[in-house]
């Protein structure tokens, strides 16, 4: 994103906060009790800053914190909160629900109401029954993976339904686990609630195993999901490493950003090679990708390939066609590089033993390991403070390490990505020696006076 | 650490930096290429902010960004590197061994050396051989546990024959790896080299498992310790609640913090006790830790204590002997623990199974975990960028998500601490469910007008 | 045992089964259906045989075959079961749990009950209620490690009481998971039972990761504890490997047999002295184990040592008092042979570092390892099979793969043992490169005229 | 295989036995060393007997014991061992070479080649060059998966161009590991030497991640890779689970049997459907899979199916062209019934989401679990024994829990079935409760007398 852009950070509020919170806290510093969070807590987004500069910290250059209010916007007694949770699977779902039902117990919120399989658990044509999460139904669930209320995408663009459901339940706290399009739903949920005169709370944890949701540093599951990812990598070294020119091809999650794929590499110190959406590629040429795994082939008699989903769909597009509907399909770029790559060893008769490895559906559901599994705690503690305060609008994030109250509508107009400048892709390049650009008709002056190569 | 302490974090270089770096990187944003870090990219350490605020940033409140420059002050082929790991074990210790040597070796450095057993290979008198580190020997090393070059506490006192060996040996970069002692001894040795007038740059990589080095986020290892604690709170737990009154009690590592503590309480959600060395608790009396163990048990038939090791070290110290040197022993405070609950219970004639575990040499030997293996990776790289370009007296350290530079004398003057206040606590408290202070005697108003307890 | 005993191992019936089994099965060979087990299968106990040897199989050497028969002795719907599990932890009680109900619930028989904490459940004075299992209940149990039930020590000698409380519960069968002294208490049971005219049947499920029982060549949960002990031994390896002499020191489970210890060392490759019961070891001396430990030490600078609980018990008792009681206590042979250890380098001025891991808390919690797990469920089914069939006095054993009938009288009488001069020994001592034996005084014609030695 | 046929087991020797064995044991009972083997200690093949049966056991049903014997064949400083694997990967190769490299190490043999990427590294025209396997070499592979020394598939049949290079290398001992076709190549050497009047021994250790070596009770890395199979079926749960009529297919390994695929089954405790080779199953009609599957959706909402490699073969192969060759390609069973379920599905308007796992590559480059890296550790002890005593066309076996000589060109000549009327595919059907058979023109008597029917 630019770095001028002026954000309204400002957090929506359902009316003045008048109950006192019954969460017993301390005003005290010093005292050796927590204290409630203040409003006037704020985050910088951004940190890195120049020196000697003089300067007035502008509201749209920070960030609300989280945490419990003293005074709160909701009766406990009168609260009825619904969690729905929607989309492809990611580690830690479970711990999410499982923080926010206990946190909202702690307020004495007795009525907590699952949504099964996303919206469409709203939809009356579905006919799903409303699931009663009480502390000892979510007690376990962090042990297992995947959803507990069940996911599904779509059903968001069912607004007015959506809506006539929550009045009919007497929900006043939707919160919303999902990612991009689960967040747009949820906030025109909220414009919907607010054309009705009501007094629902939106409130939304951010869920995209891709982590690219924008401003936040880190989305759950990221650390589980390249856990996962990291054991798939090292079975493909060994298969690449015990087979004549063995190729080990894996494609991982990332449909507009490489961090997935980037940071595996890094983990597993086992990857020669990221294709990620960020940085373009070519595939033939002098200095395309196969003639450098080729030579990485002939030095050393196997490769390990990360492609994140996302990477090549630019070029991809134009090759194939689109559906009936008009709609441009995602092409697999996992099968694409497959057979393209074995098609060019193939064709130069060089014997090869690919190998590819598609693990996503073994990385979404995994349970959240245990840095992921505080994260979703604490994420759901800070979702149920937020609601409670009669905050909406919102999503929570973790910016600087501060738990943080995002406007959903500032972070769903943006998306994170990996900077192909930057520190992350920098160290990922060392860690793979791959070259730097992979492209046959680059221009710049620092490369050739440089002498640009990365040393094998 | 106080607010208004005005540090100093220049840091230091050995002199101007004449030579190209032979990594070719990019001075241009747009290109898609990586870029050069520069002198003047600074953090802010503390980035809340109080809103409308009108500051001049000052140096005491920014930390200088790590990373590659593109003018470096050592010539790769007169380089010889030296790297040390002290002290105990900690999961990543190979990880930022290999890191080091492999990024030199993208400068063309090719004489990087190992030292044997900590500051002790440098001593004559223990005729270790230095060990020579290639690319080839460093390959596999991140996959064990352990260190590969072997550690040793003590040794760094002896300045002048530690430098003696170092010149000795050609040596002018020094790596230290290790905890707060260790980089003591690094400033010293800095110290004493500076006095000789010997251009050699000395970078410390933080180690402690414990997680408080002071302004640094994080330390590696750490989620790597905090996963293996889990696994063993898994254990205790079910080996109390198979039991009857069955207590699982684990030590877990924390000499003057209880990070490891109250993160393995919040990522396992089976702990009902945390007992830290920043909180402190009466163990009899009405709002005695006993007390309230009793309660659990009475309702709930089996209970979870984690002891950080460093809990209760003040009421202990009087209880004990100095040893023959006059200094203080430090008490084992799981076996006292287990010893007192037993007897309390014993006492009351009330049947409990407690089961005591102390998995310390099962969490520090482990192999770093993924996110630490990156983390591990790009420490060791920043380290090596430090060196080459000459900065000396420093330490390599995460703030606010950037790998940066601090001065070893500002670090090692501090302590991290959990904030008994902070966000942290407050959500340990709310996963466990443990009273705010188990004390007899305290005095609050806070407490009294809130009613102040936790519900059960 | 000894070759020339001549078990009996005939199996006791409540009565002539008239009942016909629901679970329909075939009794025609290709048809492919899963036949019924008759009566008239049976295993051969000790399949090495002489060649050429004229033999009549006799009923002391075979024993029957387990699994569902066509004709039962209980008619379902007038069954209620019980289960209940003593003594320590071991992994998969509860997938035998979970096993028995799901195949008694085949048969239609729905009351099925769990005493709490062991035969301890069944005392009045406890006041612990019976806990009915149905198949929800126990959906998911095999996920955790311990017991579902709880479990305790002691309380089988209540005979009377337990009986009394069977006839009140009007229970027909008990299912013991427990090891020899749950299995002697079952026994007794069953022979109250028996003397008031009962029809009750008694099933034992061993349990022991000791891996002990008689005749029955794999426990339960042997494969997930040697599995667990063999992280141990890797922890232990890295702490010693990264430290001047270091010494790793493991005690694991075995109070009367070595055969985690010897299957431990097996699989971790990095063990370099086992010490078992079965294989008597001097200390001191020019042929000692400590002796032996040295000259290691002095080779290779590090080493790792598994001793088993019940090594060396025979030596230490002598120089233990006994208690109140007049028992003599069992000695912590970790804790003593890691002072001893220490004592002997210190006397002699060596730096050595020992680090000590005793892991027995750990291991026995774990969940049970597919191996494991599917051993559970098989041995849960066939206890279920049985009991239908109105046999009794029985345990499940594994006899050369075949799920089999064994009397639990014959069981109990006697206990399995490492075979020093086995095969299992054998290549445990190869291995290790350990010597054959470490005592002084040994006199042994074989070795002189071998030149005994195992090369380093 | 029949039960009648009269298998000749008699292993071939290559001569008779002068070398007195440098590695020192007893031939006392007693005396607490371990002994030799002796040629005239067996294991019977079949202990299933039945009572009271008067027997001459025949050399055709008995199989001889390995391990050490006191006279051997070779003269250790005259070895020249080779050892070579071929095919697939399967956890545990590594473990296999370790350990023959060091029980011929404990002979005194210091020579011993690793052939590269199997038989091919025979072959002049690749030029591989051999690699030379030292203890030191050798020492941590087994913490790797894959193989040190590549593998491929096929060369076997250059039959004559390998017996050259193993004269020109001067090896007198090849170890290979390897499947049904390899172990057949290894017999095609072992004549070719024979014919050339070579002595030079060949010993199989049997390879194949399906565990159908005839008469073995279990192939090494069998363990390792259902366990592996489970965490995938796990996943495949937790998708199926969290989606409206989730359907998650996992195919497993296993061409001509189902081994892998019950045992996955029983382990993992949440499959629905298991479809294996051995049991023919229709997918269409009243009875047939597809309407079982349907029902299991309408009343659980999820299903998890398992389909085994070679299922369906029979069918497919009459739908499929042969290619340009004429051969018959094999059909990939996974995405054939990922299609057919879904079109199923389709057809009918039932909203389902399949999610389709094959994770071969996965599971085959596992490092070995504890029990299989025991087992591997023996396997390679005992082919080095049997090798040293100058046995050859063998394989090496675990029988009735004995490592056993099984002749080659028996072994070869059958393959290991799952029973569908055995306990194995009892207790699978058990812990799935999937129909006995899926056949719509099933006759059986015994069905419907029984009226066999599973209960849900």
């Amino acid at each position: 994103m630019s770095e001028n852009e002026d954000f309204d950070f400002t957090i929506e509020e359902l009316g003045s906060r008048n109950v006192h919170s019954p969460i017993a806290m301390s005003k005290t510093l010093g005292d050796m009790i927590a204290n409630y969070v203040t409003d006037d807590e704020f985050v910088l987004l951004k940190p890195q800053i120049k020196l000697g500069e003089q300067a007035t910290i502008k509201r749209s250059q920070v960030v609300e914190c989280a945490g419990p209010r003293e005074m709160i916007y909701f009766s406990p007694h009168h609260v009825h909160a619904g969690i729905v949770s929607c989309g492809g699977l990611c580690p830690g779902i479970n711990d999410v629900i499982r923080a926010i039902v206990r946190c909202l117990s702690r307020y004495g919120v007795s009525r907590v109401s699952g949504i099964r399989y996303g919206y469409k658990g709203f939809l009356p044509e579905y006919k799903f029954d409303i699931m009663p999460l009480t502390l000892k139904d979510v007690d376990d669930i962090h042990k297992l993976g995947g959803t507990f209320l069940g996911s599904a995408r779509g059903g968001g663009k069912e607004v007015v339904k959506i809506v006539d459901a929550i009045e009919q339940l007497n929900m006043n706290m939707l919160f919303t686990i999902g990612g991009d399009g689960t967040q747009r739903g949820s906030l025109d949920i909220a414009n919907e609630i607010e054309k009705r005169g009501l007094k629902i709370a939106t409130v939304g944890i951010p869920k995209t195993v891709d982590n690219d949701f924008a401003f936040i540093e880190r989305s759950f599951g990221f650390d589980t999901a390249v856990a996962k990812a990291v054991e798939v990598v090292t079975a493909a070294h060994m298969e690449a490493n015990s087979q004549i020119n063995g190729i080990g091809l894996v494609k991982v999650m990332g449909r507009e950003s490489g961090f997935i794929a980037a940071h595996t590499a890094l983990a597993s110190h086992e990857v020669n090679f990221v294709l990620i959406p960020e940085v373009p590629f070519d595939l033939e040429g002098p200095n395309g990708f196969f003639h450098h795994l080729e030579e990485r082939l002939s030095k050393r008699h196997h490769a390990v390939v990360i492609v994140a989903e996302g990477a090549l769909q630019d070029q991809l597009i134009k090759e194939v066609k689109t559906d009936a509907g008009g709609n441009v399909k995602m092409v697999d770029v996992g099968t694409y590089m497959r057979d393209r790559i074995q098609k060019y060893f193939d064709d130069k008769k060089i014997e090869t033993n690919l190998k590819y490895i598609d693990p996503s559906y073994m990385i979404r559901s995994a349970p959240a390991a245990p840095s992921d599994s505080i994260y979703c705690e604490r994420l759901g503690n800070a979702a149920a403070h937020a609601a409670m305060a009669g905050k909406t609008k919102l999503i929570i994030g973790l910016v600087n390490n501060e738990f943080v109250h995002l406007p959903t509508k500032v972070v769903i107009s943006h998306r994170s990505h990996v900077d192909p400048e930057g520190a992350l892709w920098r160290d990922t390049l060392d860690a793979t020696h791959q070259p730097v650009l992979m492209i046959n008709n680059f221009q710049s002056d620092t490369l050739f006076t440089n002498e640009f190569s990365i040393p094998v």
